[in-house]
Protein backbone atom coordinates (compact mmCIF):
# COMPACT_ATOMS: atom_id res chain seq x y z
CA UNK A 1 0.00 0.00 0.00
CA UNK A 2 1.77 3.19 -1.30
CA UNK A 3 0.70 5.42 1.12
CA UNK A 4 1.58 3.56 3.90
CA UNK A 5 4.98 3.19 2.90
CA UNK A 6 5.44 6.46 1.61
CA UNK A 7 4.63 7.40 5.09
CA UNK A 8 7.10 4.95 6.19
CA UNK A 9 10.02 6.05 4.43
CA UNK A 10 9.28 9.61 4.98
CA UNK A 11 8.75 9.17 9.17
CA UNK A 12 9.95 5.67 9.80
CA UNK A 13 13.72 5.38 11.50
CA UNK A 14 15.67 2.57 11.97
CA UNK A 15 16.86 1.74 15.21
CA UNK A 16 19.83 -0.87 16.00
CA UNK A 17 18.64 -4.49 15.69
CA UNK A 18 16.56 -4.86 13.38
CA UNK A 19 14.00 -2.06 14.47
CA UNK A 20 11.87 0.33 12.90
CA UNK A 21 10.66 2.97 14.72
CA UNK A 22 7.31 3.73 13.79
CA UNK A 23 5.77 5.48 16.88
CA UNK A 24 5.31 8.72 14.90
CA UNK A 25 2.33 7.88 13.11
CA UNK A 26 1.10 4.14 13.86
CA UNK A 27 2.30 3.48 17.69
CA UNK A 28 1.96 6.17 20.02
CA UNK A 29 1.24 9.35 17.91
CA UNK A 30 -1.32 7.71 15.63
CA UNK A 31 -2.84 8.88 12.34
CA UNK A 32 -5.96 8.27 12.18
CA UNK A 33 -6.43 8.72 8.60
CA UNK A 34 -3.75 6.64 7.95
CA UNK A 35 -5.12 4.02 9.81
CA UNK A 36 -8.52 4.15 8.49
CA UNK A 37 -7.04 3.60 5.15
CA UNK A 38 -5.28 0.75 6.12
CA UNK A 39 -7.56 -0.64 7.79
CA UNK A 40 -9.92 -0.16 4.39
CA UNK A 41 -7.57 -1.95 2.40
CA UNK A 42 -7.68 -4.50 5.14
CA UNK A 43 -11.84 -4.94 4.16
CA UNK A 44 -10.56 -5.16 0.44
CA UNK A 45 -8.11 -7.61 0.90
CA UNK A 46 -10.35 -9.95 3.05
CA UNK A 47 -13.42 -9.18 1.26
CA UNK A 48 -13.53 -13.38 0.21
CA UNK A 49 -13.31 -14.06 3.89
CA UNK A 50 -16.09 -14.40 5.82
CA UNK A 51 -15.60 -12.85 8.99
CA UNK A 52 -17.38 -12.87 11.70
CA UNK A 53 -15.13 -11.24 14.69
CA UNK A 54 -11.53 -9.47 14.71
CA UNK A 55 -9.03 -10.12 17.34
CA UNK A 56 -5.90 -7.92 18.27
CA UNK A 57 -3.97 -7.18 21.27
CA UNK A 58 -3.29 -4.07 22.97
CA UNK A 59 -2.41 -1.68 22.40
CA UNK A 60 -0.57 -0.86 18.90
CA UNK A 61 -3.09 -2.99 17.51
CA UNK A 62 -6.59 -1.54 18.37
CA UNK A 63 -6.35 1.83 16.42
CA UNK A 64 -6.75 -0.45 12.72
CA UNK A 65 -8.62 -3.22 14.07
CA UNK A 66 -11.32 -1.07 15.26
CA UNK A 67 -11.43 1.11 12.27
CA UNK A 68 -11.77 -2.35 10.55
CA UNK A 69 -14.44 -3.37 12.61
CA UNK A 70 -15.97 -0.17 12.24
CA UNK A 71 -15.70 -1.13 8.02
CA UNK A 72 -16.81 -4.92 8.36
CA UNK A 73 -19.48 -4.34 10.86
CA UNK A 74 -18.16 -7.08 13.36
CA UNK A 75 -16.66 -6.87 16.40
CA UNK A 76 -13.40 -6.26 17.56
CA UNK A 77 -11.54 -8.27 20.51
CA UNK A 78 -8.24 -6.94 22.03
CA UNK A 79 -5.98 -9.36 23.93
CA UNK A 80 -4.82 -8.15 27.12
CA UNK A 81 -1.50 -8.76 28.59
CA UNK A 82 -2.54 -8.40 32.09
CA UNK A 83 -5.48 -10.34 33.79
CA UNK A 84 -7.88 -7.18 35.26
CA UNK A 85 -10.12 -7.77 38.68
CA UNK A 86 -12.88 -7.79 36.15
CA UNK A 87 -12.13 -11.02 34.10
CA UNK A 88 -13.11 -14.48 35.62
CA UNK A 89 -12.27 -16.76 32.95
CA UNK A 90 -10.00 -16.47 30.16
CA UNK A 91 -7.79 -18.16 27.30
CA UNK A 92 -4.20 -17.54 28.28
CA UNK A 93 -1.15 -18.35 26.12
CA UNK A 94 2.66 -16.74 26.34
CA UNK A 95 3.87 -14.36 23.98
CA UNK A 96 8.05 -13.71 23.27
CA UNK A 97 8.29 -9.87 22.48
CA UNK A 98 11.09 -9.07 20.14
CA UNK A 99 11.00 -5.28 20.44
CA UNK A 100 11.03 -5.57 24.38
CA UNK A 101 12.70 -9.03 24.71
CA UNK A 102 10.58 -10.63 26.87
CA UNK A 103 7.59 -13.15 27.46
CA UNK A 104 4.72 -11.83 28.57
CA UNK A 105 1.28 -13.69 28.80
CA UNK A 106 -1.73 -12.98 26.94
CA UNK A 107 -5.25 -13.63 27.76
CA UNK A 108 -8.83 -13.21 25.95
CA UNK A 109 -12.07 -13.97 28.18
CA UNK A 110 -13.89 -16.97 27.61
CA UNK A 111 -16.85 -14.98 26.36
CA UNK A 112 -15.37 -13.37 24.15
CA UNK A 113 -14.16 -16.09 21.37
CA UNK A 114 -16.81 -18.78 20.70
CA UNK A 115 -16.93 -21.90 18.63
CA UNK A 116 -17.12 -21.60 15.06
CA UNK A 117 -16.83 -17.74 15.53
CA UNK A 118 -14.12 -17.06 11.58
CA UNK A 119 -11.66 -14.59 12.83
CA UNK A 120 -9.32 -11.97 11.68
CA UNK A 121 -6.55 -10.97 13.37
CA UNK A 122 -5.17 -7.69 12.68
CA UNK A 123 -1.76 -6.24 14.54
CA UNK A 124 0.53 -3.08 13.74
CA UNK A 125 3.85 -5.72 13.09
CA UNK A 126 4.48 -8.78 12.01
CA UNK A 127 8.12 -9.80 12.50
CA UNK A 128 9.13 -13.27 14.16
CA UNK A 129 5.34 -13.79 14.32
CA UNK A 130 5.00 -14.87 17.93
CA UNK A 131 2.50 -12.52 18.87
CA UNK A 132 0.16 -13.40 15.34
CA UNK A 133 1.12 -17.77 16.34
CA UNK A 134 0.00 -16.34 20.32
CA UNK A 135 -3.29 -15.01 19.27
CA UNK A 136 -3.79 -18.06 16.88
CA UNK A 137 -3.53 -20.36 19.78
CA UNK A 138 -6.43 -18.36 22.09
CA UNK A 139 -8.62 -19.05 18.77
CA UNK A 140 -7.75 -22.83 18.67
CA UNK A 141 -8.45 -22.90 22.14
CA UNK A 142 -11.84 -21.54 21.78
CA UNK A 143 -12.06 -23.41 18.70
CA UNK A 144 -12.86 -20.60 16.45
CA UNK A 145 -11.10 -21.08 13.12
CA UNK A 146 -8.61 -17.82 11.96
CA UNK A 147 -9.47 -16.92 8.41
CA UNK A 148 -6.84 -14.42 7.88
CA UNK A 149 -4.45 -12.34 9.15
CA UNK A 150 -3.48 -8.59 8.18
CA UNK A 151 -0.46 -6.32 9.00
CA UNK A 152 0.49 -2.58 8.54
CA UNK A 153 4.01 -3.57 8.35
CA UNK A 154 5.73 -6.67 8.15
CA UNK A 155 9.45 -7.41 8.34
CA UNK A 156 9.71 -10.09 6.15
CA UNK A 157 13.66 -10.79 7.13
CA UNK A 158 12.68 -12.27 10.77
CA UNK A 159 10.61 -15.11 9.36
CA UNK A 160 6.93 -14.55 11.26
CA UNK A 161 5.43 -15.40 7.87
CA UNK A 162 7.02 -19.21 7.69
CA UNK A 163 6.10 -19.68 11.18
CA UNK A 164 2.33 -18.41 10.55
CA UNK A 165 2.17 -20.86 7.45
CA UNK A 166 3.01 -23.63 9.61
CA UNK A 167 0.61 -23.02 11.98
CA UNK A 168 -2.23 -21.51 10.09
CA UNK A 169 -1.94 -23.30 6.60
CA UNK A 170 -5.34 -22.26 5.46
CA UNK A 171 -5.04 -18.62 6.69
CA UNK A 172 -5.11 -15.59 4.59
CA UNK A 173 -1.55 -13.99 5.20
CA UNK A 174 -1.15 -9.72 4.25
CA UNK A 175 0.81 -7.39 5.42
CA UNK A 176 0.32 -3.59 3.77
CA UNK A 177 3.74 -3.00 4.00
CA UNK A 178 6.61 -5.52 3.46
CA UNK A 179 10.02 -4.88 4.33
CA UNK A 180 13.08 -7.22 3.56
CA UNK A 181 15.91 -5.05 4.81
CA UNK A 182 16.91 -2.53 7.54
CA UNK A 183 19.98 -2.91 6.96
CA UNK A 184 22.47 -0.26 7.15
CA UNK A 185 19.44 2.27 8.39
CA UNK A 186 18.15 1.70 4.87
CA UNK A 187 14.48 0.70 4.41
CA UNK A 188 14.07 -1.76 1.73
CA UNK A 189 10.40 -3.02 0.38
CA UNK A 190 9.65 -6.22 -1.66
CA UNK B 1 -25.89 10.24 25.53
CA UNK B 2 -28.26 7.51 25.54
CA UNK B 3 -27.40 4.98 23.49
CA UNK B 4 -24.39 4.54 25.81
CA UNK B 5 -26.78 4.47 28.58
CA UNK B 6 -28.87 1.97 26.92
CA UNK B 7 -26.11 -0.43 26.30
CA UNK B 8 -24.79 0.20 29.93
CA UNK B 9 -28.07 -0.98 31.18
CA UNK B 10 -28.38 -3.86 28.28
CA UNK B 11 -24.64 -5.19 28.83
CA UNK B 12 -23.00 -3.58 32.29
CA UNK B 13 -22.47 -5.53 35.06
CA UNK B 14 -21.76 -4.32 38.52
CA UNK B 15 -19.59 -6.07 40.65
CA UNK B 16 -18.51 -5.95 43.69
CA UNK B 17 -16.61 -2.70 45.16
CA UNK B 18 -17.91 -0.41 43.06
CA UNK B 19 -16.86 -1.98 39.64
CA UNK B 20 -18.68 -1.62 36.18
CA UNK B 21 -18.20 -4.13 34.07
CA UNK B 22 -18.53 -2.68 30.48
CA UNK B 23 -15.94 -5.69 28.82
CA UNK B 24 -18.62 -6.94 26.31
CA UNK B 25 -18.77 -3.06 24.51
CA UNK B 26 -15.98 -0.90 25.38
CA UNK B 27 -12.75 -2.76 27.26
CA UNK B 28 -12.47 -6.30 25.80
CA UNK B 29 -14.51 -6.30 23.35
CA UNK B 30 -15.14 -3.20 21.74
CA UNK B 31 -18.75 -2.40 19.72
CA UNK B 32 -17.01 0.02 17.08
CA UNK B 33 -19.86 1.67 15.94
CA UNK B 34 -21.06 2.43 19.18
CA UNK B 35 -17.19 4.21 19.72
CA UNK B 36 -17.89 5.72 16.29
CA UNK B 37 -21.20 7.60 17.73
CA UNK B 38 -19.46 8.40 21.39
CA UNK B 39 -16.46 10.03 19.16
CA UNK B 40 -19.06 11.75 17.04
CA UNK B 41 -20.85 13.17 20.43
CA UNK B 42 -17.53 14.03 21.89
CA UNK B 43 -16.81 16.07 18.30
CA UNK B 44 -20.12 17.72 19.18
CA UNK B 45 -19.43 18.75 23.05
CA UNK B 46 -16.14 20.39 22.31
CA UNK B 47 -16.83 22.11 18.91
CA UNK B 48 -16.64 25.49 20.85
CA UNK B 49 -12.96 24.60 21.72
CA UNK B 50 -10.03 24.95 19.37
CA UNK B 51 -8.11 21.42 19.58
CA UNK B 52 -4.76 20.43 18.36
CA UNK B 53 -4.07 17.02 19.19
CA UNK B 54 -5.91 14.10 21.35
CA UNK B 55 -4.23 12.46 24.58
CA UNK B 56 -5.07 9.16 25.97
CA UNK B 57 -3.93 6.26 27.43
CA UNK B 58 -3.94 2.97 26.42
CA UNK B 59 -5.55 0.84 26.23
CA UNK B 60 -9.00 0.98 26.39
CA UNK B 61 -9.01 5.02 25.51
CA UNK B 62 -7.56 4.26 22.09
CA UNK B 63 -10.55 3.36 20.07
CA UNK B 64 -12.95 6.29 21.48
CA UNK B 65 -9.98 8.75 20.85
CA UNK B 66 -8.65 7.24 17.53
CA UNK B 67 -12.84 7.98 15.58
CA UNK B 68 -12.71 11.64 17.47
CA UNK B 69 -8.88 11.96 16.11
CA UNK B 70 -10.07 10.97 12.79
CA UNK B 71 -13.46 13.17 13.12
CA UNK B 72 -11.87 16.17 14.56
CA UNK B 73 -8.79 15.91 11.99
CA UNK B 74 -6.63 15.42 14.57
CA UNK B 75 -3.08 13.46 15.89
CA UNK B 76 -4.13 10.73 18.72
CA UNK B 77 -0.91 9.75 20.86
CA UNK B 78 -1.64 7.49 23.42
CA UNK B 79 0.18 7.20 26.95
CA UNK B 80 1.83 4.32 27.60
CA UNK B 81 2.67 2.00 30.84
CA UNK B 82 5.73 0.50 30.26
CA UNK B 83 8.70 2.22 28.57
CA UNK B 84 9.43 0.47 25.28
CA UNK B 85 13.30 0.12 24.05
CA UNK B 86 12.46 2.87 21.22
CA UNK B 87 11.49 5.62 23.31
CA UNK B 88 14.57 7.98 24.11
CA UNK B 89 12.70 10.87 25.97
CA UNK B 90 9.94 11.25 27.71
CA UNK B 91 7.21 13.34 30.29
CA UNK B 92 6.56 10.19 32.89
CA UNK B 93 4.25 11.01 35.56
CA UNK B 94 2.52 8.27 38.19
CA UNK B 95 -1.20 6.78 37.96
CA UNK B 96 -2.55 4.83 40.87
CA UNK B 97 -5.65 2.39 39.20
CA UNK B 98 -8.68 1.79 40.85
CA UNK B 99 -9.43 -1.35 39.21
CA UNK B 100 -6.27 -3.00 39.85
CA UNK B 101 -5.49 -0.88 42.84
CA UNK B 102 -1.83 -0.30 42.20
CA UNK B 103 0.39 2.96 40.86
CA UNK B 104 1.63 2.62 37.42
CA UNK B 105 4.13 4.71 36.04
CA UNK B 106 2.73 6.47 32.14
CA UNK B 107 4.68 7.96 29.67
CA UNK B 108 4.59 10.02 26.94
CA UNK B 109 7.62 10.59 24.25
CA UNK B 110 8.78 14.33 24.28
CA UNK B 111 8.46 14.71 20.58
CA UNK B 112 5.00 13.80 20.69
CA UNK B 113 3.60 16.94 23.87
CA UNK B 114 4.55 20.47 22.40
CA UNK B 115 4.33 23.36 24.14
CA UNK B 116 1.06 25.62 23.23
CA UNK B 117 -0.59 22.81 21.78
CA UNK B 118 -3.94 22.45 22.47
CA UNK B 119 -5.15 19.20 24.02
CA UNK B 120 -8.38 17.01 24.25
CA UNK B 121 -7.57 14.47 26.91
CA UNK B 122 -10.39 11.35 25.92
CA UNK B 123 -10.22 8.20 27.83
CA UNK B 124 -13.41 5.50 28.70
CA UNK B 125 -13.79 5.82 32.07
CA UNK B 126 -13.50 8.88 35.10
CA UNK B 127 -13.73 7.34 38.28
CA UNK B 128 -11.46 8.56 41.04
CA UNK B 129 -10.03 11.23 38.24
CA UNK B 130 -6.27 9.91 38.83
CA UNK B 131 -5.64 8.51 34.84
CA UNK B 132 -6.61 12.25 34.09
CA UNK B 133 -4.77 14.33 36.11
CA UNK B 134 -1.70 11.96 35.25
CA UNK B 135 -2.37 13.09 31.57
CA UNK B 136 -2.99 15.98 32.83
CA UNK B 137 0.51 16.62 34.68
CA UNK B 138 2.16 15.18 31.29
CA UNK B 139 0.76 18.04 29.51
CA UNK B 140 1.64 20.62 31.88
CA UNK B 141 5.32 19.32 31.66
CA UNK B 142 4.78 19.22 28.02
CA UNK B 143 3.73 23.16 28.41
CA UNK B 144 0.41 22.52 27.07
CA UNK B 145 -2.78 23.50 28.23
CA UNK B 146 -5.91 20.79 28.38
CA UNK B 147 -9.04 22.10 26.73
CA UNK B 148 -11.06 19.13 27.75
CA UNK B 149 -11.52 15.92 28.97
CA UNK B 150 -13.90 13.52 27.44
CA UNK B 151 -15.35 10.27 29.21
CA UNK B 152 -17.28 7.64 27.91
CA UNK B 153 -18.31 6.92 31.98
CA UNK B 154 -18.14 8.75 34.50
CA UNK B 155 -18.60 7.06 38.36
CA UNK B 156 -19.52 10.36 39.91
CA UNK B 157 -19.95 8.51 43.65
CA UNK B 158 -16.23 8.53 43.47
CA UNK B 159 -14.94 12.10 43.00
CA UNK B 160 -12.69 12.55 40.02
CA UNK B 161 -14.46 15.40 38.27
CA UNK B 162 -13.78 17.35 41.42
CA UNK B 163 -10.20 16.26 41.32
CA UNK B 164 -10.29 17.72 37.75
CA UNK B 165 -12.32 21.15 38.61
CA UNK B 166 -9.25 21.68 40.80
CA UNK B 167 -6.55 20.43 38.65
CA UNK B 168 -7.79 22.26 35.88
CA UNK B 169 -10.43 25.09 36.79
CA UNK B 170 -10.22 26.12 33.08
CA UNK B 171 -10.81 22.78 31.43
CA UNK B 172 -14.34 21.55 29.95
CA UNK B 173 -15.59 18.11 31.44
CA UNK B 174 -17.95 16.08 29.55
CA UNK B 175 -18.80 12.71 30.45
CA UNK B 176 -21.41 10.50 27.75
CA UNK B 177 -22.69 8.45 30.54
CA UNK B 178 -22.76 10.04 34.65
CA UNK B 179 -23.51 6.81 37.03
CA UNK B 180 -24.57 8.24 40.39
CA UNK B 181 -24.82 4.92 41.94
CA UNK B 182 -24.15 1.22 41.75
CA UNK B 183 -25.45 0.23 45.16
CA UNK B 184 -27.10 -3.17 45.39
CA UNK B 185 -26.11 -4.18 41.63
CA UNK B 186 -28.15 -1.43 40.66
CA UNK B 187 -26.77 1.51 38.21
CA UNK B 188 -28.01 4.63 38.69
CA UNK B 189 -27.89 7.36 35.88
CA UNK B 190 -27.72 10.95 36.81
Amino acid sequence: MKELQDRILKDGRCLPGGILKVDNFINHQMDSELMFHCSAEFMRLFADRKIDKILTIEASGIAPAVFAGWLMRVPVVFAKKAVPKTMDKAFVTTVHSFTKNRDYTVFVSREYLNPGERILIIDDFLACGNAAVGLADLCRQADAPVEGLGFLVEKAFQGGRDLIAKALPDAQVESLAVITSLDDGQIVFS
